[in-house]
């Protein structure tokens, strides 16, 4: 498995329309089944904040994923709304509820 | 919903002892219907750090489960493996692949 976890910062006001668009991205990726886990979170006091954590059956998996069509036109839409990234981590998951 | 994750560091060499706790404590969540996610990670590179990512169906549900005997023997059991904890955020779950 691999899993990737970071957080959004949205322009200035854009917090929740980011957030929308990630949400319909995450619920796009029902229909794949290397996709494991993929919440979209919010942080309150943190309006322009939008938190992903994605589980996927490999590192493979998820790159591959990056490259379809839909994928793609997501994050062409998204982009002009983002100011930036952090918190990225890489991890192995380990198992738990939900996996 | 609640959600919270956060990374711990453990005592120098004892990360694979406590991840098995922690892995111990998240597959015990799996008959408890308020917790949705309970996610154990790994860190490459950094055998110290553990991942927890959590969902639960509120934050009172979250308090009430610290609250019971077998939680709290558990954390009693990962206290002397911890050094520390690090990067904690409590969130606001807003849907995706998993919930």
């Amino acid at each position: 498995m691999y899993g990737l976890q970071g957080r959004f910062t949205a322009q200035p006001g854009k917090g929740d329309e980011l957030a929308a668009l990630l949400l319909e991205a995450a619920n796009a990726m029902r229909r794949l089944d290397d996709c494991l886990l993929y919440v979209i979170g919010r942080v309150p006091g943190e309006p322009d904040a939008v938190l992903v954590y994605e589980v996927w059956t490999s590192s493979e998996a998820h790159a591959a994923s990056l490259d379809n069509e839909e994928t793609k036109a997501a994050i062409a839409r998204g982009r002009p709304l983002i100011a930036g990234m952090s918190d990225r981590v890489e991890f192995e998951p380990a198992g738990g509820k939900g996996l």
